[in-house]
């Protein structure tokens, strides 16, 4: 791409790496870099920097914070025997956008999955294991329905029931709002199997 | 967002300032920027302050580039009587690609837009005139398809006229209302080698 200056062409090349981003995008990403204040084009260098720089691990359930202990965990307003278990840190949010839940969380960062080479040694597995030894009453495992979230919530009920802690599993079913004629035929009979009396 | 750290949330929002990137998009960048490997993390923060910091207009053709004046109008193998005219330097780029164009740009960085309030004075119009003082054979009117495109074709085709240099406009196997920049080279070669005298 030498009809670019060699800057442009490297800002294309680092911001096609980001998922999502093809070179098309890339170079309608770059030009408009190119184009915004000075000042908006600090702020997003600084962010990406900066957000780098200070993120690590809540050392109590492992989402991605700025403390030592994430501001979901240091609370004495959520209750801490109560733990959802999800795969990464946007399950996380999703969940605390609905603003309902009162418990705490544990982020395993990724599902068990032979396909791709993922053990249970490989997502923080061990690290719940030793959360249980507190003082815990339910465990609510929140790991999308996809064929290694299921895999690992199988995995996690079987390791957690021996030490007579209560786990769950969110319902799968039809979405509140969905199209019956647009929804697949697993997640359908699912819903079928989930029925409740009314 | 207070679910997410305050690092995480300011990364989000710069992210979502950019085009076609939505909330859910920046959020699965975000995530993407902080797992990635410090290094290259730096490479894309230096690669945006760098291209910001570096990249000016050319004082010929006003493209975008990192010197005085750019690659192609300082190239003795291209044919610097013939201009070709485009909106921005990702059609500049566009046509490059194809490798066939022996001739210079000019870069207008816009076209006419009444709806949107851009005016001739708006664009780099002036700067063209003062361009074909030079000598110069033949105009070749690339802009866009698109409303703007054209109306910006026929005012310059109406400016350059009377100082009775050849003025063309590249044919019309460019779909009408398609954007250059998406088009496959096979399309702009035909357009080119099509193009009609106004």
């Amino acid at each position: 791409m030498d009809y670019y200056s060699s800057q442009i062409t490297k800002l294309i090349e680092e911001l096609s790496k980001l998922p999502g981003v093809g070179s098309k995008s890339a170079q309608r990403l770059a030009f408009h870099i190119i184009n915004m204040p000075q000042e908006q084009v600090s702020h997003l260098a600084d962010a990406i920097t900066s957000a780098k720089a200070n993120i690590r691990y809540c050392k109590e359930c492992f989402t991605l914070t700025d403390q030592e202990v994430c501001p979901i965990c240091s609370s004495n307003k959520r209750d801490h025997k109560i733990i959802m278990v999800v795969e990464n840190t946007r399950d996380l949010a999703a969940y605390e956008k609905t603003g309902k839940y009162e418990g705490i969380y544990h982020v395993l960062h990724g599902a068990i999955s032979p396909m791709l080479g993922i053990g249970p040694g490989d997502i923080r597995l061990k690290e719940l294991m030793q959360r249980l030894q507190g003082e815990v009453d339910e465990v609510i495992i929140a790991t999308n329905s996809s064929l290694e979230g299921e895999t690992t919530a199988m995995y996690i009920s079987k390791l957690v029931k021996p030490t007579g802690i209560r786990v769950s599993r969110i319902a799968s079913g039809v979405p509140v709002g969905g199209d019956l004629e647009y929804i697949d035929e697993v997640t359908l009979l699912r819903a079928l199997e989930g029925r409740v009396e009314l």
